[in-house]
This record gives structure tokens, C-alpha cells and sequence, in this order.
């Protein structure tokens, strides 16, 4: 039988997924200053690095939800170049993003390393796009959610339609307990503020930040908005 | 245009390879042994680790040539949850083994990610099968290669004909430079001092090494028939 | 918009899988003798064959809902290799089964290409094998699921436990218009009439039949305990 | 051991290669009007088809080399929804395109297919797109290759550069008796004679045909400018 894996975050929180944007030197840079307003503003947040980077961000930060963006089923023993979850957790890990639209999982393959990332302790971070996906990975009891239309991924430019009310809607439907991250186009903190009224625990993303000139400025600006949204529903 | 990468490596050489069979705290325990062993002997080693280990191996080891099990062809941007060639620079890794029978690439993506290896400077450690798969990849230009009857992997037991004379011979007839890892059903310092015997420059394992009960000796025996080997032939 | 698919088959019914054990000439040859035994028997049959027979097939029976064992979510245009869903109802071709354990798809590959049946009018027959996999793909409308442990998948030997009730009851529960095949380890009459009895709406199976001396013997003996149990659930 | 094939083609030849553009009425209507002009003008013709549509075009034509888009290395049993070579020989395939852009193959499972090409009698028509690939396929023993520039593919532009002549020289450096096919971007007559002048031995295409308001028109100028070639190469 698997283990509980307790929910390592709290709603609202941002998501900082730097993908493979940065290297090394410049993914911790973003990692302590996120740390350090992530105290400032008290919010939890997901911080995605390349696997290679993982220990060293778990290492220097303290506030964030260190976060892998993938790994395999594999258990100890062969696997030649596949991620063993075990050494996630010993890097300092504390959750992984699974089938991302840049590298999506058979459903057999999805369940199994949803099963062996509760072996481990992992709170899993997994990802959907269209509204039968969504209904479908909310049954098999994901941590949390990232909902997000394949098309509008890193073109800076928010779903027009309903989108994130109607998928967060169906995944809280089946499991109210499940933390919806709503981040497809986002670019800034008016967005983030956007989401977060239409439901979503949790925004933020990848190349409006990584992209942006002041990655100070931009950050502050979405853990301003994320701590204004907590305090107006409390 | 690629640049030049430098052959780190010099046979006869080990491979120390664990694939996915320790977690960090041991292949730390087994790298640190092995580079105690490896300056002791005067011996090139390549050392393979999980990619979130690769940084902490690289930094508390000076004799070995650390080596990622994988790596995907991206360039800095996209490509969420894939290994980025610049980060494993940066994390210290001098060399990568590719298409290894447990993660197989098609040729095409083989043959970005060779070349992904030679811009940002990493040796290719590519791996082949039958004697067509060794012949088709000694023509790319790879650093090094595992020959290796896929059948045989993880046996415990050695292949019985000619594969190790022929495939090796197959290889140098292309490209002489290239360094030839004959390891499959190695389990011990004898199966070593054959394939070197045989023509290969580099030999070494996995479950031969990782599953015994004494990593010194074992380590130790693989050393000394090397340095016999090298002194032999000097 | 997708259109509705009519379901092709009603319960209790027949699977007859041969999947690459037969060659062309083979397939046919069970082909007509099954057709001739569901006309007898008055009871429906999922026959599959290779892509490269189907048009043989359904131009040579009459009383088969002659069913692809895959295709992809391709529309015309590029694709070279892939099987194009509208060549297969052009074929005769009413269903298709996607998901096998031995072709697994991702989920949204799972999704674009049930899509695309739907958009085609081709029934679809999806595999699960987990509890976790049965109630995901049952939220995603399939027509009929394959519920197979796929440890159990050409042993021979069934299922020791209760798999086949609880998966049948987890789909049920999710959408009771869904039949559902048990077929994993079903070598005769009489695991058919336990699985029939068990709640599930159809069974057969592969090596059961294709490896059985007698094709006309086991397929009358299996036909003959679906239709005993039609009549005693009528 | 493989015995070995017999090429089924002599240069200089037409390849149409309709992939998934067409349904099955259309890739019949385009299969006889070529076959009618094979025989016409005396040239031979690889004539590739969805798996569904091969033993149709095969039993409607006679001067076609009939070619499937893909195969898998299995044998017969297991294999669900995967390509039977045995089933593409009884359906009257002769030949079998491998690792095209679209459907790309691990270099072992492209080594495996071949042997099994070579196993059951259908040539080999393998697809790589740089000097290196097509150099490492090349020491593989196919008995085509389409060497073609991924990024060309579909676009309606011919290789700007020297990528003809130099990767056909590439080819035929390594084996002479392997036939060269390149097609990106030919879309009419006069870049197959251009290709066949700078040493290819067949060209032909996809879009530049299926796209064509008149399929007659487009065929009887290509096999025209074939033929011209011939008579002023004999």
C-alpha cells in the first residue's frame, strides 16, 4: 500500500517554473530572490529546477516547495538516464510536476509514478488540457493540478473563453481537496489577480517571468497580488 | 558549427556505472571511493550518476570523469522535465552516455544531441547493440562507445562467441580514435583483464560492482588488472 | 463538434482478438468461421485484425463489428505511417481498440484520438488495467472498456482476486452505458461464463483460441455459454 | 541468418507517397492512373498507401512497387495494434518505407526492422535527413534511402544549397548499389529533373501530387522528364 503524501502547500500560492529557460547559475539566482520574497510576503510557493539543479536550490532556500519537473516509475536498479524518485527526495524535493505537455505520460505510465511518488513522499503536480483530461486525472487523486490549454502554452496570451473557470470547476467537482494551478499565458501580476477570482489556488509561470527585465519587479508584483487575494479572502 | 570536444579520457579506463541502483548517499559513498582508488593507480574512470547527484559527485571528487546517464538535445527555453546539455556543464559533468538500451533514441534525435555534446563540450559515451548499430554510430563521430549485446546486460554472464573482438574490431575499423567499453556480463577483475585482452580500452559495470558485498575489494581487483593491463602494454 | 457514435454491439458479446499471432490468410479463415457462428448464435462479436486485413474482413462477413487494434488522432494531410481514422471506416472498419497494454498512449494522445472516432463514427474499445486507470478512462466516454491486469495478459491464468467485479463496478459506477470486456487470462467456455456471471458484458480472448487445436470446437463452446447466458438473463 | 531481398526497383524512378492525405477512393483513383502511366512510359514506380489500403492497390495494379509507410519488428503473436511484416508480404507489399521524419525509429528498432525486412522479403526504403545520418544508415544495407532535410519536408522549397549532391555522394561512398531518393520540396518536373541531374535515382513527392488540381497533368510531366533522363543516360 502507498503512504499518504502530505499537501506541502496552501493556497494561494505561485508557481515559478523556470522549465529549461535558465542554467544553473541564473536558476539559483531566481531561487533566492523568490526565497526571499516568499518569507517577506509569508506565501508558499513551487519551484520547478532542472534535476541536475535540485539539490543546490534545496540546498541554499528555505521557504520554497522545491519541485522536480519530471521523473520514472523505476524503483532501484536499472533505469540507465531515468529519474530515480528515491533520489528526488534525498535532493531535498518535495513534489514533481508529471505529464507537462513538453513531456506527456501514457496513463499507465502516469499511475504508476503517481503510486511510486507516494511511495516516496512526493506531492504530485500534475498536468491537464482539455476538460475530459482534467475530469479524468482528478479521479486519480493528483495533489495538485495544472490545468492548461496545450495551444496557449508560452504564447503570452490568456484563454479567451472559460477555460479556467470551467476546468477548475470540474476538477474540484470530483475532489474539492486538489489545488488547481491556472497559468497559460500568464505574464504578469493583472493575470495572476485574474486567475486567482476565477477559482485557481494557485498561478504565475515561465517565460513572463524568466523573460522579464526585473525579475525583482515582476515577482514582487505577483506575491503582491497573491498576498492582497489571501487577506480580501480571509 | 560544433566545436572540438577533448577526449577526457585515456585506456585502458573503468566505468564505474550504477545506473539507478544507490541513492545519492550511496553513490556519493561509491564515488568517493572510487576516486580515492583511481588517483591510486593512476587510472582514468568514468562515473556515471543520477542527474540530481551529478553536481555533488563533480564537487567532492577529483580523479573522475563524471558522466551523465542522459541528455535531451534542447537548447535553453522549452522542454519541461528534459535534461538541458549547458546545465550538466555547469554541474561539473565532462562526458554523457547516450541511446544506452534502457532510454533508446531515434537516430535522428542521437544525432542532435551529439551534436548539442560537441557545442557545449561534453564527451559522447554512445552505446550500441549488434554489429550494424556499432558500425552505424562509429560513423557519427562518438568519443566513446559501450558495445554491448542487450541481451546480456545485467546477466552475470559474458557473450560466449566473438561479439567483444568482432564489435570492437568493427568500430576501430571506422574510426580508430574512438574508445571502445566492452562491459556487458563483466562481473569481476577477470571478465576485465579478458575483454582488455581482447582489444577494448575501457571495461568496468554495473550490478558486478553495486551488488557486491565489498565495494573496495571489488573496485580494488578492477584497478589492479587495468594498471597490469596498461604496464603490460607500455 | 464531435457527433454521437451509435455503440455497434449489445451484450452479451464476444471478443475475438487474434492481434499479430495470425497472418492474413489465417485471419480470414477465423474470420468466416466466426461469422458464421455469430449468425448462428444471434450474439455480437468484436473481431479485430491487423490494419493490412481489415477491408478483407469486413467485405467477407456479414455478422462482425470488424474492429482496428489502433489508429492515431491524425487528420488528412502528413502522417506517413500513421493510420488515418477515416481510411478505417472507408475499410469497414466500426470500432477500434486504443490503449493496449502492448500500444500504450499518453492521455492526451488517448483523448485527441477518441476525439477523433467520435468525429469519424468509429466505436471505441479502451484499455485500463489499474482500478486508478479504469475510473479515469470511464470519466473520458469510452464505448466499451478492456479492464486487464496487465500482469495476467497471455498467461493463461485469471485474475485470483476480485478485479474483475471491483473494475467492472468502477466503470459501471462512473457511466452504466459503458460495456465492458474481462478477457485477461480467459482460455475456454467456462471463464467466460464466470467472467459473463461476474458482471462483465463481454469476453474472449487471443492465444485462447488462436493456439487452440480446434477453432470451431472453442468457439462454439464459447458462443454457446454467452447465448445460454442471454437466455437465462432475459 | 536474413536472405536477402531482391530490389524490386531500377532507376531512374518516380516515387508518390500520398501519406495520409487521401482516403481510400482517392489513394485507388491515383494508384491506377499510375499504374496506367508506369506502364505508359515504362518506369518504375514506388507507390506507397495506408496499411489499410495495400492489398487494395496491390490487387488493382500491376506495375506499381507497392510500398507500406511503416512496419514493426514483431513476429507472429503478441503485438497488439502494431504492423505484422509477414501480413504487408501476403497483402502483395514489396517494400517498406522506415524511420521517415514522421515516424522516427530508435536505431535498434530500426536495425531490428530491416532484419525482419530482410526476413521476409520486402525491400527497405529508409529515410534520414543529415550527412551523418545518412552516412550511418548507409553501413545498415538498405536498398533505398530518401534522403531528405527535415525542415524541408511539405514546404514547396527545394534545398537552396548543395544538400543533393552531397548527401547522395555521401550514400553512394559508402554502398553504390544503394538507390537515392530526394524529394523535399520537389513540386513539379523540373525539380525532378534538376534532382535526377545532380544524382539521385528517384524523386516524386507528396504534396506537389495529392495537392495538384490535375494529377494526370502532374504524373505525365514527372514520368516524362524520367524517361528523358533515361534515354540520355543509356
Amino acid at each position: 500500500m502507498s503512504t499518504a503524501t502530505t499537501q506541502p502547500i496552501t493556497g494561494p500560492f505561485l508557481i515559478v517554473n523556470p522549465k529549461a529557460y535558465l542554467g544553473s547559475s541564473d536558476t539559483l539566482r531566481l531561487a533566492l530572490l523568490t526565497d526571499e520574497l516568499a518569507a517577506q510576503f509569508e506565501t508558499d510557493v513551487i519551484f520547478t529546477a532542472q534535476h541536475v539543479d535540485l539539490r543546490m536550490v534545496a540546498e541554499r532556500t528555505s521557504n520554497l516547495c522545491v519541485t522536480a519537473q519530471h521523473m520514472d516509475p523505476i524503483v532501484k536498479g536499472r533505469g540507465m538516464g531515468h529519474i530515480l524518485p528515491e533520489s528526488l527526495v534525498e535532493a531535498g524535493a518535495r513534489a514533481v510536476v508529471l505529464n507537462h505537455a513538453e513531456h506527456q505520460l501514457s496513463l499507465a505510465t502516469l499511475d504508476a509514478t503517481m503510486e511510486r511518488a507516494r511511495e516516496v513522499g512526493l506531492a504530485t503536480v500534475v498536468c491537464a488540457d482539455t476538460d475530459a483530461q482534467c475530469r479524468a486525472i482528478a479521479t486519480m487523486g493528483p495533489d495538485i493540478m495544472i490545468c492548461e490549454p496545450t495551444a496557449a502554452i508560452g504564447t503570452g496570451t490568456m484563454d479567451a473563453g472559460d477555460y479556467i473557470e470551467r476546468t477548475t470547476r470540474i476538477v474540484k467537482d470530483v475532489d474539492p481537496g486538489i489545488l488547481v494551478i491556472q497559468a497559460a499565458g500568464v505574464t504578469g501580476a493583472d493575470d495572476i489577480a485574474r486567475v486567482l477570482a476565477q477559482g485557481a489556488d494557485g498561478s504565475g509561470g515561465t517565460s513572463g517571468i524568466v523573460k522579464h527585465p526585473d525579475w525583482r519587479q515582476v515577482l514582487t508584483e505577483m506575491f503582491t497580488v497573491i498576498a492582497e487575494h489571501k487577506k480580501s479572502h480571509s
